[in-house]
């Protein structure tokens, strides 16, 4: 066989293929990439288990079937190549692919294909967004969800569709953040997401439309180009509509870049053995912002519009659970205080399709 | 005492004590950083044993006196300033340093300034050079040294000083660098600093003279607004002219930039478990380089002018070093080979100060 295609589009398609195989792995199939060759194009698959990936990409090919190898090992090579355009050649019952772009050539030993079990993907996608939309609300939310050591639920992304809209939303308990995208999809459901399955979601949407479909456990997508299967979490998300107050006897409206370099530059002094706190002290429309740690005391004012401009509060936060919070938005930035030690929202009254809470620290 | 300065002179001055002054010490003192107070300057001094810092830095000072506070907290501190100008204050009697900048306010607290020792410097400083030739001098063969695992003596930069100029020298056994600075220091001798600290100085010179003074033990240098004492290493360094070898079978000419390229792309493929190994073999003005790995094969030919046409000769290096030795140079390559065993010279003709000698590895 004989493939011809340019360098970029080879190396775009494995990266994707790469980013999620393991470089090792006791599973001896699973560190490669499965190769398929069609009419016109290069077909490119993987998996880890929890996700499988395909990307296909136009090429030059004469010749059929399929091939493999290790993943990391053919992106490394794709990625040192010198020239614009990369021939790549098997010939007849060799066990080597023969790699050349511009004055340099390379042999890569292969494996049998039947090692890199090509997935599977659903005939029918019943639901559909546009990319972009689904890029932007798992994006937006993802980084809410918990890190290795909490229970695995709160490890997921919940996606919700109805003929309302498509929301995604993820909490670890201390903090949560949703995002509404205002498309409905054509399903009604919810699903939960592994977070790392949804960041690569995100990495793998670009333009145009995304079709969905749902079945035996997993989530699918499909775009032009590329092929998702994720795996679904079992277990029930919390009932965190509950958990979102509505009562704020204070709300503040400021600069949400503005808050973001305060927050940061006073974190700097805040104790990171002691949940890397700071305080927050609104009042006479000034939002005062302080850290104490073991080397000394960090203090910045920032003046706000304030609704309820005869009360005060003092409260705490995690200070990176305020900047991830914050992450999505620019411009103007409302925070809503239910009170010192209940939740605070913060949103862009411009913008409701994004609301983060954050939970207070528990103080004195 | 008050002082005001510029926030970009004090975080450069301070990041210079703060880069060689440990995070963590059993030794207590060692993680401080030193203020004195001169009448229109701040001077700020560190140590970690192995190299002094101090710099100076031009300030409005009201006050005299010193201070000490631990180096990588101030430091953080001031890279998060806000405002071009930053104000620090100590109240009488108080124990801590008030800095504030922009609308960010933060206090420090302060250390007793006697645990943070002032280096000593040497009051006469009988050499000079140019801070940039000295720079450029040790960080051309720095890289030559050797890392933690070999004998001590290998990890120095030797610097031979004598009316004829000055040479900087480096080698781990396996690889030699030296680059000639067409300077007369005044001074006479040599010594041998570790390559941690040439890489201190090579960071804190920039334009003007540096002058130079031997005693104790120790190398100083004295810039306008830097001083700095290094430890010298005992022991004595090897006879590197020794080896370097004067009859050359075969010698190629060719771009250096090319075959960095080149063997950069052909090093993917070399066995990092078997020195990284890539493969020359230079023949009839061709220069072909091979690597051969766990997973294949990657081979590149150059075109080159070769002196020694009827001639032929295969040979093996670590690839890092081979990359290693061409960083220095750009523009004309002349490679010259005694031998498959013995030392390869690698320099450019049209700049000779700069020599790299590199042994190739046993092959069969």
């Amino acid at each position: 066989m004989k493939v011809q295609l340019p360098t970029s589009s080879l190396a775009a398609a494995l990266s994707h293929v790469e980013r999620i195989v393991p470089a090792r792995s006791s599973n001896p199939g699973l560190n490669l990439v499965r190769i398929d060759l069609l009419g016109d194009a290069l077909r490119f698959a993987g998996t880890n288990l929890d996700l499988d990936v395909e990307t296909t990409v136009a090429a030059d090919v004469r010749g059929d079937g399929a091939l493999a190898l290790p993943a990391q090992v053919f992106a490394q090579v794709v990625r040192a190549l010198p020239g614009d355009v990369v021939d790549l050649a098997v010939e007849d019952g060799a066990n080597e692919l023969s790699i050349s772009s511009g004055s340099y050539a390379t042999r890569l030993q292969l494996v049998d294909p039947d090692a890199a079990q090509a997935p599977e993907f659903p005939d029918a996608f019943e639901g559909r967004l546009s990319a972009r939309g689904l890029a932007r609300a798992l994006g937006s939310v993802r980084y809410a969800a918990a890190v290795a050591e909490y229970q695995a639920i709160f490890r997921g992304v919940k996606i919700e569709a109805s003929d309302q809209g498509t929301r995604a939303v993820a909490t670890d308990g201390f903090r949560l953040a949703y995002f509404d995208l205002d498309e409905a999809s054509g399903l009604d459901g919810s699903w939960i997401v592994p977070a790392k399955s949804a960041d690569e979601i995100v990495r793998l949407l670009d333009d145009g439309e995304v079709e969905i479909a749902v079945g035996d456990g997993r989530l699918s997508l499909r775009t032009d180009d590329v092929r998702v299967n994720v795996s679904l979490m079992d277990g029930s998300f919390p009932d965190y509509r509950r958990v979102i107050p509505s009562n704020f006897p204070i709300t503040i409206t400021l600069d949400a870049d503005a808050l973001r370099d305060v927050a940061q530059r006073v974190a700097v002094m805040a104790d990171k053995t002691a949940n890397n706190r700071v305080d927050l002290f609104v009042k006479d429309g000034v939002l005062q912002i302080t850290a104490e740690g073991a080397y000394g005391r960090s203090q910045e004012a920032v003046e706000v519009q304030q609704e309820g401009s005869d009360a005060e509060m003092a409260l705490a936060y995690n200070a990176k659970y305020l900047t991830d919070a914050l992450q999505p938005l620019s411009g103007a930035l409302r925070m809503r205080f239910s009170g010192p030690t209940t939740p605070s929202l913060l949103d862009d009254p411009e913008m409701p399709a994004y609301l983060a809470m954050v939970v207070p620290l528990r103080t004195g």
